[in-house]
């Protein structure tokens, strides 16, 4: 691509995903520095591992987005237009394509407002998950924010309860969701941060009543999602 | 392996998921006819297929489930024991090996007795399914069976209501699951089979309000499962 491309696709849109820098590159700090400024994740890696996208790179990559990522208060606005009390999901730490693929499909037919991932510790909109997701990524809002934390505070002082499903807390249908919410999704391994979980309203659990103690992220957030729809569509339960 | 000892491994345990035969190999009749006897499936391929195995193949290889598959009736048998009305999952299609092991994760967690796939056209219980399921797949009962109709109608003959998970019929929430249930989750390609459905008791489906028409296999069974565990313990939806 080159260092002035990159630097044109920098100043032009914020459709970059990552910023690779060569550990042993020259003159890139001014690059970096607006690339930092625009919000962009820079990893600095052995020169060795740029090759693998082309021998043309001067010490230099940019990872583009198949998606425009937008704003938190774009999908609230989309809500308010809509009239509709805000659906947001929240993926905290989801590495696995698959899974946020999966995750961002359920929540396109469920009809959510849109989906919020962090920039760090997270699988970004790559090819696989735009595939995984059905091309749910192109219709559904996706929102890249730098601090979960902060955002959540935001999302609590714009009215929204936000909840996070952590197989601890209470069941699943008894939560009220008939209210503007935010639902947070855990990682497999990790669950959700602790001090994610510290700022949430409430905490969802789904019964085990197996051997196993935990269920697939996008199967556990999937099952979460449609109680909410439920809920929001006053659809009765037997 | 060799022949003697694939011999011997048919005769002795049922663990065989499928036997791959070069096409060019002499003197497998006799091997091949009892490995039918034993319902073990029988492929015919190119003798370079083999070669992946090993070299020392001599024209056959047989792949070992990592489970001892069951029969139907050892599932009906488990809830018997347990004084509970049965609760089975059946999986028409499901190809892929991470959809059928969240699906066999998620049915373990939601406490149900076992889980039907066909012998072909589906995956089978391998590695890759029994990481993807968490384990699962050592504490939940697996039964294969060769034809999915018929064993539906036996089902249906012992008591239980068949429901296939097929994006038409009734709402997922508003179906009484209270009794001795088969749920049929169908692959994301193909749905469930027009024949298969043919033969359920009814019809399930999700509200699709996006753009795209269908969840992932694993998610939508995952979302129907928990609805039954919720019935079936007598939860209360808000």
């Amino acid at each position: 691509m080159g260092r002035n491309s990159v630097e044109e696709a920098i100043k032009s849109n914020r459709n970059i995903d990552k910023l690779f820098i060569s550990k042993t590159a020259k003159g890139l700090k001014k690059l970096v520095e607006s690339a930092k400024k625009m919000g962009i994740v820079v990893k600095y890696v052995d020169p060795s591992k740029l090759n693998y996208y082309g021998n043309n790179h001067q010490g230099v990559v940019a990872l583009a987005s198949p998606i425009q990522y937008v704003e938190v208060i774009d999908i609230l606005n989309i809500a308010k237009s809509k009239g509709e009390p805000p659906f947001i999901i929240i993926c905290d730490r989801i590495e696995d394509p698959h899974n946020l693929g999966a995750i961002i499909r359920t929540a396109e037919a469920a009809g959510a407002h849109g989906i919020i991932i962090p920039k760090r510790r997270s699988a970004s909109i790559t090819p696989v998950v735009e595939k995984t997701s059905a091309g749910a990524v192109n219709s559904l809002l996706v929102a890249r924010v730098s601090n979960l934390a902060s955002c959540i505070e935001y999302l609590k002082k714009m009215g929204l309860w936000i909840y996070c499903a952590d197989m601890d807390g209470q069941n699943w249908c008894e939560v009220d969701f008939s209210g503007p919410v935010g639902l947070i999704i855990g990682s497999e391994g990790f669950g959700v941060g602790r001090l994610i979980k510290q700022k949430c309203d409430g905490s969802i659990s789904l019964p085990m009543l197996g051997k196993i103690n935990s269920l697939n992220a996008s199967v556990a957030g999937g099952i979460v999602i449609y109680e909410i729809l439920r809920q929001r569509k006053n659809i009765k339960a037997k």
